[in-house]
Parts: C-alpha cells; sequence; structure tokens
C-alpha cells in the first residue's frame, strides 16, 4: 500500500529534529538510533487514526514523532538490558558508546517525546494527550518488566505471556491512533474504540513477529531464522508447544532447552519440526487471524466514512501480509 | 527555621502514593528511593516560591512532589552510573536489586513525575510548567553527561566546572521556585527573577557540599568527610587549587592524584594540607557568599511584601549556615 506521503513527511520532519548540540555524547546517539530507519509504524498510526476523522494530517506530523521518539527510548533502553549488540545490523547505542551513555541518551529521549508532542498539540487536547501518552509510557515499562521477569520463569501461561505482549507492543500502537483520532477532534467513545483496533493490531503485529522468526523466509525477514528458538525466548509458540507437547515430544523439546552446548542449525531444525508436529503454525496464524479479524470488527463499527477506513484497513492488510 | 508545615504536607503526599503496583519489581524501587528520606529540599522551594505570592500553598503540595520524585529519579540513574553502592547509608537500587530494575524503574519515575506534574498543575499553566519542566530536565541530563566527561579529563576549567554543576544541579532549584510563583499567579518577569534565584543559591548549595567535604564536621556531615580527595573527584577546591599551586606543592598535589595505592586518611589529610596553604576554604567561602549574595538582592527586587519574601530569606541562610 501507498503510505509515501506520510513517510516523507515523517522523515522530513525527524531530518529537521537535532534533540539538542551539547555535549555531543548526549545527542548523538540519539540522532544515530533515530537515523537507523524502521517502519516508522507507530506516526504512521498517528496519521491514520488522524485522517479517518480529518483530513490535514500534515497538521499532526511533529506530534506523530513523539510516539517514533518515545518508541525509540524504549529501544534504546531494551538494548541494554537484553545486552543486544546488534539494532538493525548495526551496533547499539550502548555497545557502540557505552552503558552510560545509553542509559542517560535515553532519559533525555523520554523528556524529547515529551516536549515533541507538547509542541505538537493544541491547548485544547494536551491534558488528555499527555496524559493518555503517560499511561502507555508506564504500560510500555510495565510489560518490558514482565518480559524480564519472564526469562527466568518456567511456568508462564499463555495468559501471562498475551498481557505481558499486550502491555509492551499492542498498548502504544493503540495510543498512536488514539493520538490522531483525538487530535482530528473524534469524541471519546470513538477515540476509545480505535485505541482498541491498535492495541488488537498490536497483538496480531507480534503474534506475527513470533510467528516470522521461525516460518519467516530467511530471505525477505532481514534478522536470523530461528533466533527466538536459539535463545530459548519465550514466545507464543514456545508457550504453547510447552502446553501441547506430551511423552517422548517433551521430553524432547526440554531437552533442548536445557542443553547448553548445541549446533545453532540443529537446534532451529529439531524445535522447529516439534512445532510443525504440534501444528503450531496453523495455531498461531489463527490466534493472529482473531486478533485482526477483531480489529477490522471494529472498524467497520467506527463513524466514519468508509473512504476515510479504507486507508487504514489496507495498513492492517499489509502488516498482516508483512514478511519482515 | 520552621518548615515542619510543608514538610509535613509533603510526607503525607508522598506516603499517600504508591506509583502502582504490578510488577513489584518496577514499583518497589521507587516507594523504596522515596522513603529514604532526604532534606526535601525542591518541593520546600516550590512551596516557598507559591507562598511569596499566595498564602494557599497547600494547593500546590501533589506539585511540589513531582519535583522531588524528578529529583529521585535522577538519583537512581546516577547511582547505576557512578557504580554508588550506597545512598543515604543504604543500598542503592541498582545493588539491592540489579541494574535492570534500576533503568527501568527510573525510567517510570520519569513518567510518573510528569503524571504528578499534570494531576497538580491546572490547564492555564498547564504548557509553561511542563515546558519548563522538560527544559529544565533536560538541562539536569546535560549537566550529568558533562560531570561524566570530565572524569576522564586532566583540563577542566572552572568556568567549565561551575556551568556543569549549573546544570546538574542549581537549574532544578530554579525551577522549583519559578514552579512556585508560576502557579501562585506572577507574571512572566517575577517567575524568571525567581528561578535565577533559586538557580544562584543552587550553585552556593552545591560549592557547600564541596566545602563541607573537605571541612564539614564528621560528627554533623553525616557522609565521610574527605570522600571526594580520596575519589580524585573534580571539585571547586581541586580545580582551582590545581590552578593555583605552583612548584613543589603543585607537585604534591598532582602526585596525591596519580597514586594508586594510599592510606587513605593520609591522603585526606596532606590534601586538605594543600588546600589549606593555598587558602581554598576562604576562596570557596568568598564564592558562595557571593552566589547566596546575589540570590539575597535578587530576591529584594522581586514585587512582594518584605514578609512574603521572610520565609524564603530564612532558608537561604539556613542553607549558608547547613552543617550537613
Amino acid at each position: 500500500m501507498d503510505l509515501n506521503s506520510y513517510l516523507g513527511a515523517i522523515e522530513n520532519f525527524l531530518q529537521k529534529s537535532t534533540y539538542g548540540t551539547q555535549p555531543a555524547e548526549l545527542y548523538e546517539p540519539i540522532r544515530y538510533i533515530m537515523n537507523l530507519g524502521g517502519k516508522r509504524l507507530r506516526p504512521v498510526l498517528v496519521l491514520l487514526g488522524y485522517e479517518i476523522f480529518d483530513e490535514n494530517w500534515q497538521r499532526v506530523v511533529p506530534a506523530s514523532v513523539a510516539v517514533e521518539v518515545f518508541h525509540n527510548f524504549t529501544l534504546m533502553h531494551d538494548d541494554i538490558m537484553d545486552k543486544a549488540p546488534l539494532r538493525r545490523n548495526h551496533a547499539t547505542v550502548h555497545t557502540k558508546w557505552n552503558e552510560n551513555i545509553a542509559i542517560l541518551s535515553g532519559d533525555v529521549m523520554l523528556v524529547k517525546a515529551y516536549e515533541i508532542l507538547l509542541q505538537g498539540v493544541e491547548d485544547r487536547f494536551l491534558r488528555s494527550a499527555l496524559q493518555k501518552f503517560s499511561r502507555c509510557a508506564t504500560w510500555v515499562c510495565e510489560g518490558q518488566q514482565w518480559d524480564m521477569n519472564f526469562e527466568t520463569r518456567n511456568n508462564v501461561s499463555i495468559t501471562e505471556y498475551l498481557e505481558m505482549i499486550r502491555l509492551k507492543t499492542a498498548v502504544l500502537l493503540g495510543f498512536a491512533l488514539e493520538l490522531g483520532a483525538m487530535l482530528a477532534g473524534a469524541n471519546e467513545v470513538e477515540q476509545e474504540k480505535i485505541r482498541l483496533i491498535g492495541e488488537n493490531m498490536g497483538m496480531g503485529f507480534q503474534l506475527k513477529d513470533d510467528l516470522l522468526d521461525v516460518y519467516g523466509n530467511p530471505e525477505k525477514f532481514g534478522k536470523q531464522v530461528g533466533g527466538d528458538i536459539i535463545a530459548n525466548k519465550k514466545t507464543y509458540l514456545l508457550i504453547e508447544a510447552l502446553q501441547n507437547a506430551q511423552n517422548e515430544i517433551k521430553t524432547e523439546l526440554l531437552n533442548w532447552l536445557s542443553v547448553k552446548e548445541f549446533n545453532p542449525q540443529e537446534k532451529v531444525q529439531a524445535v522447529t519440526a516439534i512445532y510443525n508436529q504440534l501444528g503450531m503454525r496453523e495455531k498461531t496464524e489463527t490466534i493472529i487471524q482473531n486478533y485482526f479479524q477483531k480489529a477490522f470488527d471494529s472498524l467497520a463499527e467506527i463513524q466514519a466514512t468508509e473512504n476515510a477506513k479504507e486507508k487504514l484497513r489496507n495498513f492492517m492488510t499489509w502488516l498482516i501480509e508483512r514478511e519482515s
């Protein structure tokens, strides 16, 4: 689908943003991570949410970028916590500079996200926009803490996992749509409806990420297929598989989870074979479909013209079909 | 001086604040650091700034606490960066829990500071309060980055040092007074005047800290006297001494800075003796006095009754005379 006009306006605003100058150690990492690219999903969602209720989406490009800056702040700090060496095939900030710089530079990014939002929002929406942004920011941090807690737990339930990805990933997509709708003058009821569309879309989006990590096309995926399997990351597929596996299959799966020395390719193949036997691909595709279906159904109920909603519908279809 | 009514109201509001519940790893560190005590200087300054222009200071206790939460967020993250084991004689958050928890818990604290400020500020002051808060938060981070940069530099000038402590410490005291004045309805000119009073007070306050570290009364100081000397911390006294020392005194001072193994007590005594020879105590007392004098002079120019200003004047006198 064609998002070029949105993306052009977003990149244009990003290119003009310097965030600050001195000390350079504080601001260079911000420009660095913001320039690593990415799909810019969240600012695009702000503009999509806006355009459903009003056509002059150019007005809210600055506010949309605040959400992208916030998202990249979470990436900068998450990468420290996860000890991740790479982000989008480039060195992470704490690797390229150091941990202290990544902590402090991230702190400033969070302040800058608030500042950009302040600048991009009219007085009449200011309190509501900032309250909802802060609520969402809190949720995202809670999601990250649950995610870290789950690393050392072996009894994470599907319910807990779904709540974790809702907080860590889905609520920010919800807020992005909600913010756009709010700034276009949509009432509270419509704002909450569209927020939930974003949240359901976000659930489907993250579960698709889990799926692509195992079943993605290596030529299109951009990351190493099987990375989650190698790292024993508790994804939807693994948690569901652990619950469904029985007898020797369960023993084999638990064995792969506990073995310290292994051939990565062999482990990926073996665990993928177990997932295949348990029908995890179909099961995950079904739950993804369910979340997106909820989003489509809610979108149908939004009080706006079909024409206005078409773009968001196409965007969701593109998200479902994405291969990276 | 009697700050009991202020402090009672501040502690009362703090005791009611839970910040959040689950996951506990995220919120317990916030309650922990907020309960470590401290002088609560910054919220007191908000109330003092308010009371100069309006008597109903109870109204802005919530807004005042936002500044204290922000200050403690900076302490939580600074302690990680400084690898500090203790804060107010208790284990620091990253020591008691771990670094990841201290990073993420601190991030939530910054969001909570914004949330508490949002709740505590009327619509008509909202944009201005948030803009000035964000500007100040950015400055504080810049100050911390300069401070870290100075650790590995041997040519830090007095000008650079004073600018660093202005950003890291003084501007937040300035913002606290400014916020109080703003919320009491003072105009922009008076707000900026009182902000500068806070900034000058903050400079004197930090330089007094530098002084107390060397010349404080061990029974009253609360921290180890000479801690900065042992750690080669670039304080006003050290930078000024390095600039003033000549010949064998300079050699001796540089020697103490480079020696890796030493008796701490001996180093403190020797460096203090050098400071004495160079008249550093008097020099530092003079500059402290100058900053506070600027603050007193500006206070005299504030458009308010003498009665209203008396409390802030007494507070500053108490700050000058403090021994811990």
